[in-house]
């Protein structure tokens, strides 16, 4: 654990960390307790009320980290490696991505800007001005998945500092190395004591964190089932909620499957599928349906998978046995139920073989729960309106693709879509790090992107002046 | 109640509404039965999915209703001197803003937009173009106050309208007949079918609005300990909270009394101090604390009181008897526990005479709850760091006045007064309908002015395109 | 002419007003002389010096003059049917776009506010604040043209109001009489003495204006041959410049030929072709061009033209007899050349039959020079990037249209052409009164629209605060 | 020079850089002739004409040159001592500052993003959409003066790469070895070929490029006298002004001599007062003039002068003899008019002895010009409103610093100075890099700072969409 600037041994149960491959302990945490727990919030509030660096320090803070995050790039990926169970690829991809949100997170801190207030707009107010301040809360806590152990938590650590938050991180137990890791970065780049907590341990250790009044943000990326519990111990403190998702990506009539397929391909296996945007539904224009059952299949049937150690590997595992029996009993119920499965195969450990299926109904679990493994699965459509309400059928609404050139199309697809956000010409899965990055419906709210996060992250104040 | 564009009945139980002076009932209204909850979301969920006036069209609905408010001015003023128990100029002061509110409301409907986002900024996104629509929730709650049965109901309806969301309003049952002229007087400008239901009744009505998941967004101004219990009802659903507060005003050693004290005397028993800004506390220098004792208690006791309808009155009944009593038995705790009554006198019916304690210490209930009445506490302070940590030793976060012109003090205070608001040389009471308003901490969060409700109103969907 | 509130006699030469279908004078007015020029920068200097109302307050007189406007309708329309030689139609939309713009400038005078700057963001700036005022430039001189004789004065003189300067409109002494019922108008709805004046005269008013260093900025529109003077004479005074163009529209090989040709005819023939962004050049893709040519000349053979009193007319006379002469003489040139007339006529007085041209070259008047008349010239192309080619051959660069449904294209389109406006399945011709409207290259720079021109009408004032 | 990528002799001239202090030549460059004038604008025009890197990559390129700059900064330093006869504290700090403008373009490049327009709030557009690109405007000529050789270099260079542009600069003459390595870094940091060049010349190489039509952008820091000449030619092509003044800084009543001081004497005499906003004018109140003249004086005659390779040295040579010896004449002409030398004495070689004039009167030329020297005029006033008039007497408005805590002077001196900055305890000369910086009147127009710059080396262009 991180407490108050120091690393300490948790006074709670020890606890191994996975090879996700391997399936074998490789290194062991110890959780939190609850008098560390608290030490942590203590730590954090007295940082906070103290006052931390102001914001041309912080944004070099962050801008240091990036680049030492370069420099340990190696390191970082290796870990990943084995806690994540991530391909190297995959691995790299973190890292980079990581190095963009400290880089933006640093810029945000030193932009940080209320607004003038035209108060003499307003009757009766001649003389007067008015301006707004952006404060930061106070102690704000970052719960963080496994699926994206760098990343993630980095878009949650960095604009919270930025904004000149002390933070509190309590990683997944799946994936505590990394973000020790990124936490060992950021003192390194200088993070003042106390504004940088580590925090191992499961729902116990949230649940003290959320019965402490002194915290005043909770940042949560997981499961809506989660996410909905938090949200609700929140009380009347605010949140920032990244919930689950079933993406859709729609292939119209007109598409270009020379660029599409490709990058489906990408965006449904890549961390073996263990990605909130993955795409899980393929919804295709009946015309084309053939021809993309057998190119896709084709594709997919191509993809290397298993040892994330062997650099030809595509796909990995997913994050545990557990979760690879789960996935592999949901195609097994959809192929029993009728589903007809163009690429797959027996799971071995951890690992998924990349699977496509097809001629799914929307009553198979694989139709209607988020799957988070590598499994896409296609479905036809006969109109824009047809594949449109499919996508807002579902209780989430984080992102979707949609393939096609033809104008009206693309803009009726961007205005009806009920989710965070709509691609055209690329995958529900295309995100990049400065964009306003959160779901609607049960996907949750919110905004990540370090422009957004930190304006999430601050509260303003309206300072007005009457001088005469 | 107005339920799918229709004034119908309520199928629950009727209850009367008082003249808050004569304390008789002078009209009555029917509440709302589950059926009827169901039915006004029904009516709204359907009115939102066919899709509502284009931007243009609701701005011009909200403006034809700011002309019609104008023409109806006499009438909402009469029907608040009856329900509300306002002072005629307290009444006509609600009208004049919600004109404003609704104009404010009317341009933010046609100025809504979202932001061009640089994706060409970001590592290998050569050629690709974004940018983000705001789009609105669906059906939106508003749960309203007694206080201010006009305008408050007002900044939470129209900026609903105008971002294109179906509105049910819940008003106070003391207060109900103004909160049906003003959607009458949307009606009338064209509001369309669906877009608006009234729906009256207590904590009961609130459940059943709860528990309808197709409703996506809570607007409440009230207590903080209801607020409290909306807010975890919401779950994973969108809320705006204008909560509680003990608001207090500074008179530094270099104020100007001759322009501080009419504000002071204004903003602490305006609508016999029933604003959630309304001076409570007012903190005084040690070296000014005999000076602003006498001028201050002359200029309340001179302050007229009693009927509403009396156009010399200026400070009229609070909400009921019993806020009367309450109000009258914490004035008693604090004298008896040592604090100086300046001026004050016996309760008639709901009449508080304007009250001025000083003496008071912080566990006297006048010092550290919430009054909503007539008084106003005077508390001595050396420096300015004392009155600050006074401020923010407060669960609530609401606003603060602080009276100086020395500048390093005003900045002071602007950047460490823990609030929403801070207004050098005005009072805690200081609110011009433009700006952003709302609290910090108990106070609750999310920000008034329709500029700012809009954008909570709504969500940002981010467009991508690829084109080559 | 209007100077410092009274209307007085101009002391230069008297000047007929005609009535441009009749080619008869039916109205005089009289010239300003030097002492008069200065008379009214003396009187609008004076009055910015003395200050002007507060934001609120100029507000509400820009919307008591869109009220007044909206009342006196007929009256605008007549007189510009007679002294602009407009259709009621023609007419009765500037004055409806007028009302837009005064509303407009109404909201942003009330709105106008500098930004905060994040001083904090560099380094050694702890404890500093700035933000920025937006502060009014002085006089600003309005220059003015005869085909927009109402919205385009609008569109100068309400944002530099809005904005707090002091204007003095020099209009058309082809449409003096419009603009003189808007100044009084603005003065019935409360404009201040001295921040209005009106003065009529030719380029030797204008070098008196320019002469006069008091004067901060020249707002024109008109031909870039007279705006390359104004722009010199400048000096370093700012300017905006709203000039000439040879406005193009692209018909795609996809393009929609029902919904394109009547708005390609509604902007070409529009106020018999006066505007700058009419269609003058109409790009056809090849395999289009025959459909377009007899699709179109059978629309253009259909439009009745001539008197503007008949309500059956929907193309006027142009401005003067002298400009039909020249229009026709570049028709003629053009058909002796080698085009091909596929709709025209024997000019009238100062009426020119709606004329379409084919088969025309570069080298001809029709195809290298603004024609502001009720011509337009059909162009086959084979390829997007010709097409894209031959309007930034150009050298103007104001607007430009194209009708097409692909996304490709129509993002091509966008991202290359070298103009203001580019409108996807549009004519070069659509604008709307709160857009960013203006040119590029010769066509010349700055953008009208309340919005934007209140903040070239501005400069911006950093203020910056240490205070400890 | 460097043209299209390569460093070449210029066929014009040659002329010697001279060590400012020593007044010998320590260099040579040559000047370039017409014919290498038009091949820089064809290698400019065609770079842009093929297309520059994207954003991303802009930016990545102004990162490395920031990381290059700060390896490569002694040599700057000892660049700038010789030819600018900079102190190394002074030289330093321009190095400091250039990095940060470097960075802050590279944000810049990266964040440049229209806006998206609201068109459905505007009547009868229902269904279209529109948003704003920010397009670069082609060739960019940046004229550059001695005084900051380096960081004002940038100010130009740097946005308008970062805004897409080509850029051609011609760097003071006096300056031309710091202009040359700048352009080495940036083409060290991977400026492509053609995007920067340099040409060294004097007002011909100035006129051969006003007269290249391809040139579309004229940024000039520099004289009025020569700016003015420079906007005239520049016809309807847009510029950026940034010119002379008469910086001014206010001392209240109430002032804290203890801080204004020291900030008084480095904004007076750093670079040798040599800087648009050194503080030229002290106005001080009356009651504190004694004070003042006498606690000024004494940390002014302590200041070491001299030899700009000596470390202990604070006031080096000014830009040449020539200089000196009017600077020279102008203390002289003040003493023999009536001023009273409180500090100064004999000039040796371009060594003004840092000067400290009272008992001015305006119509000295130390009162009424700018002195670009070491020296500071100290004139009394009675009343903040005598003060502000003073100011805005001058025909400049760059930017003028007050001391006071007084809430009211601080704001009526930030409203009613016309400047383009106001200071508040923080005189003229206050500026950070990412602040708007630039002036009123004829102090020119248009902001530098890379946020401001970056927006006036674009155009923008609004593309609206209508898809139904």
């Amino acid at each position: 654990l991180l407490v108050d600037g120091l690393w300490v041994d948790g006074e709670g149960p020890e606890v191994p960390v996975y090879d996700k491959y391997r399936l074998q302990p490789f290194a062991t945490i110890t959780l939190a307790d609850a008098a560390q727990v608290r030490a942590a919030v203590d730590a954090a509030h007295a940082a906070f009320r103290r006052g931390g660096p102001v914001a041309y320090e912080r944004g070099t803070v962050l801008e240091r980290a990036a680049v030492l995050m370069d420099q340990r790039l190696d390191d970082f990926v290796r870990t990943m490696q084995l806690e994540a169970g991530f391909t190297a690829a995959d691995a790299a991809g973190e890292v980079r991505r990581c190095i963009q949100t400290l880089k933006l997170s640093a810029e945000e801190a030193r932009r940080l800007a209320g607004d003038v207030i035209p108060l003499e707009g307003a009757p009766n107010q001649a003389g007067r001005l008015a301006f707004t301040l952006r404060v930061p809360l106070g102690v704000v806590v970052a719960i963080t998945p496994f699926n994206s152990p760098l990343n993630t938590v980095t878009h949650k650590v960095a604009p919270a500092f930025a904004a000149g938050n002390a933070v509190i991180l309590k990683p997944s137990t799946h994936t505590p190395l990394t973000a020790c890791k990124l936490a060992q970065v950021l003192l390194d780049a200088g993070m003042p004591s106390g504004f940088l907590s580590v925090l191992h341990g499961s729902a116990e250790v949230v649940q003290w964190l959320q019965n402490d009044e002194r915290i005043r943000f909770f940042a949560f990326t997981g499961s809506t089932e989660v996410g909905r519990k938090i949200q609700q111990a929140a009380g009347l403190r605010r949140t920032q909620m990244e919930l689950g998702s079933i993406a859709c990506t729609i292939l119209c009539e007109d598409a270009q499957l020379d660029a599409a397929l490709p990058k489906i391909v990408n965006a449904g296996y890549r961390k073996a599928g263990q990605v909130c945007t993955s795409v899980q539904l393929l919804l295709v224009h009946v015309s084309r349906l053939a021809e993309v059952e057998s190119r896709l299949s084709a594709l997919v049937k191509a993809l290397p998978f298993g040892d994330p150690h062997d650099p030809a590997t595509v796909v990995g595992p997913v994050i545990s046995e557990e979760a690879a029996i789960r996935i592999e009993g949901w195609i097994e119920e959809a192929v029993t139920s009728g589903a007809t499965c163009l690429a797959g195969g027996a799971r071995e450990g951890a690992v998924v073989p990349p699977t496509l299926l097809t001629n799914i109904s929307n009553a198979m679990k694989v139709g209607c729960s988020e799957i988070f493994g590598p499994v896409v699965c296609i479905a036809p459509f006969s109109t824009l309106d047809q594949a449109i309400e499919r996508v807002n059928a579902t209780p989430f609404g984080l992102a979707c693709g949609i393939f096609t050139n033809r104008l009206g199309d693309a803009f009726a697809a961007a205005q009806r879509l009920e989710v965070g956000g709509v691609h055209i010409n690329e995958t529900s899965s295309s995100r990049v790090d400065l964009m306003p990055y959160g779901g609607s419906k049960d996907s949750g709210f919110g905004r990540e992107g370090p422009h957004y996060a930190i304006h999430e992250m601050t509260e303003e104040r309206i300072v007005t002046f009457t001088t005469c």
